[in-house]
Formats: C-alpha cells, sequence, structure tokens
C-alpha cells in the first residue's frame, strides 16, 4: 500500500507542484482509502516525508568507474538527469522542502544520507593513491556537486551539459593538489 | 514613497516569511495608502520583484583585494554573511522564488547582474597574470561561489566559517591550473 500511495504522491506531484498536492488527490488516484491515507501520513507535508525517506531506503550507491574525477562525472550527471527529468518530481520535492517543516526535515536526511554514502569515491581514491592522505570527503563531494544544484535549483539555467563533467574535473583537479587535505 | 514600502517589504518578509506576507501589512507598515500599494504593486509578487529589481540598482561592486583568492574569499564572505543575516531578508527571498513568477523572475536577473559584475574579479587576475588568458569568468564564479550557497539553501546546514575562504580557493587554485579555459 505504501508503495501506491508514494507513487500517486510522486505522479501527482510531478504534474501539479506543491501547490496541486493534495491527500485526497493522491488517495484516490493511489486507490487507497482517503480516512487511511488521513491516518497514516497525516497530511501533504507527511506524504512528502515519505516520498524523502523512501529514497534514501533504495539502496542507491555512488557510481564506480575506475577513477575519481569519473566517478564524479557520473555523479554529477545522474544528478543533472534526476534534477531536469519530466515530470520533475526531484525539483519539487526541493522546492516543497522551502514550504513544509516535515519535508524540510526530510530533505535534509536524504541529503545528509547521500553524501554519506558518496564518501566512498574519496575513500577509493585515497585507496588507489590518486588522493593525498588525508583529504577530506564531504567538503570534496560539496565542490564538485553543487555548481550543478547552482545551475539548475537557484540560478534556474537551462541545463549546461557540460557542466556535470566540468565541476567534476575541477573539484578532482583541486583536491589532487590537495585543496581538501586541511583547511 | 517606493523606499518607505520596500523597506516595509524587507521588515515583514524578515519577520514572517513568504507565507504571512500581504499587502495590506505592507501598506500599514510604510504608512503608504493601501490603493496606492496595489494599483503600484499588484500583489505580493509585484512587491517581491520590485525588492528583487531595486537589489540590483544599488551599485554594489565586487570586492578588488588585489588577489584573485582574496577577492573571492571576501565575495564568499559578503554571500554567507547576507545568507545568515537576521531577519532573514535574502534566504526568505529565494525561498519566494520558488513561490512567485514575478519573484522567480526577478530572482534571475539579480542573479545574471551580480554574477556579471563579478567578472571583473577575473579579468582583473588574468590581467596581471594570475589566470591564463582565455580564463571563463563564469564557471570559476560558479564554481567558487555555490558551494556556499549549496551549503545554506539546500543543504541548510549551520553556517561553517571556513567554507567561504575553502571555495574560494579550491576554486582559485583550480583556475590557476587552466580549469576554466577550455571545457
Amino acid at each position: 500500500m505504501r508503495a501506491q500511495v508514494l507513487d500517486a504522491v510522486r505522479a501527482e506531484l510531478g504534474e501539479h507542484g506543491y501547490d496541486g498536492l493534495t491527500v485526497d488527490a493522491v488517495a484516490a488516484r493511489s486507490g487507497v482509502h482517503r480516512a487511511t491515507v488521513y491516518r497514516r501520513w497525516g497530511d501533504v507535508g507527511g506524504l512528502l516525508a515519505d516520498v524523502l525517506d523512501a529514497a534514501g531506503d533504495d539502496g542507491w550507491q555512488p557510481p564506480d568507474t575506475g577513477s575519481l574525477a569519473g566517478d564524479l562525472a557520473a555523479l554529477n550527471h545522474e544528478i543533472q538527469a534526476a534534477m531536469t527529468a519530466e515530470p520533475p518530481v526531484m525539483a519539487a520535492l526541493i522546492a516543497a522542502s522551502f514550504r513544509s517543516a516535515q519535508a524540510d526535515a526530510a530533505q535534509r536526511r536524504l541529503w545528509a544520507d547521500r553524501y554519506a554514502r558518496c564518501e566512498v569515491i574519496v575513500d577509493r581514491a585515497i585507496g588507489h593513491g590518486e588522493l593525498p592522505a588525508g583529504t577530506r570527503a564531504r567538503p570534496l563531494l560539496v565542490a564538485s556537486t553543487a555548481p550543478v544544484y547552482h545551475h539548475l535549483v537557484l540560478l534556474r539555467l537551462p541545463p549546461d551539459p557540460a557542466l556535470p563533467d566540468q565541476a567534476a574535473r575541477t573539484a578532482a583537479l583541486a583536491a589532487r593538489h590537495g585543496a581538501f587535505t586541511d583547511r
């Protein structure tokens, strides 16, 4: 039942955005009785939070291409593809996190989980000598991914097909030169 | 009259956020007749757009510290200070740009204007030989500033006092190594 309801939330969100999302429409679309939806999820904020929490349970693992720059570039291409997918579910979830305290908290949990899973990219690069020992994973991952999010979510510019590779290359180059070994 | 009304918008937005912002409260706070406010600005979206457009008319110039890394770091400190100021007017304007089409368009104009003004930082660094000729200003500026916005606006983590300098240093290092000379 959870899967049907969350599928319906994603579909409604993609079609109508946060402003058009209602518990009643989700219940109708999912075929689950609306009283059940209200009892289990409470409101739109609860539904959005559960979509985000479910995204964190998906077994996702970061790319493993054999090189740091390759892994970071593949990660950025995944991010750009997700952020520009139609219907725009991920973009709508980020927008919703500015509106609903529950969605905000769930979105923060998801960011923290995703960046933690990605730390293995940096560990591997240190392991095979591509990066100096003591390179800090989190600021390197933020440096690599932030330009892609910034371009699409805040600047709201059309996707730049070169940006995922360029941001990854830039972060990897700086990391090899020790930009993230101390502060 | 415009200055009083826009001051009132910023004050109401800082105190109550987008959801608490009303034309009537802005009119009352500014001492301007509400019919006048409705006639000139239309609605909350029109008021927000004018606050953002006014921010673009402020004669702001980017820092000029004598070095690329210094300029980028000073810029990042300005951004971090603005994003964490109380009341949180800038953060509320960014959040509002997800809600109002007029605020969204005005926010895009402001981003474009600010990044265009900052290109002189890169021109100066090329001029005194700190950066290779042909370094592209915009992706370098995005690489330097994006981590600060990403950390505060999307990840919504507490401000990291080391991040403005670190992101600036990282972008400057990559730029010196030619990361932004081609794509």
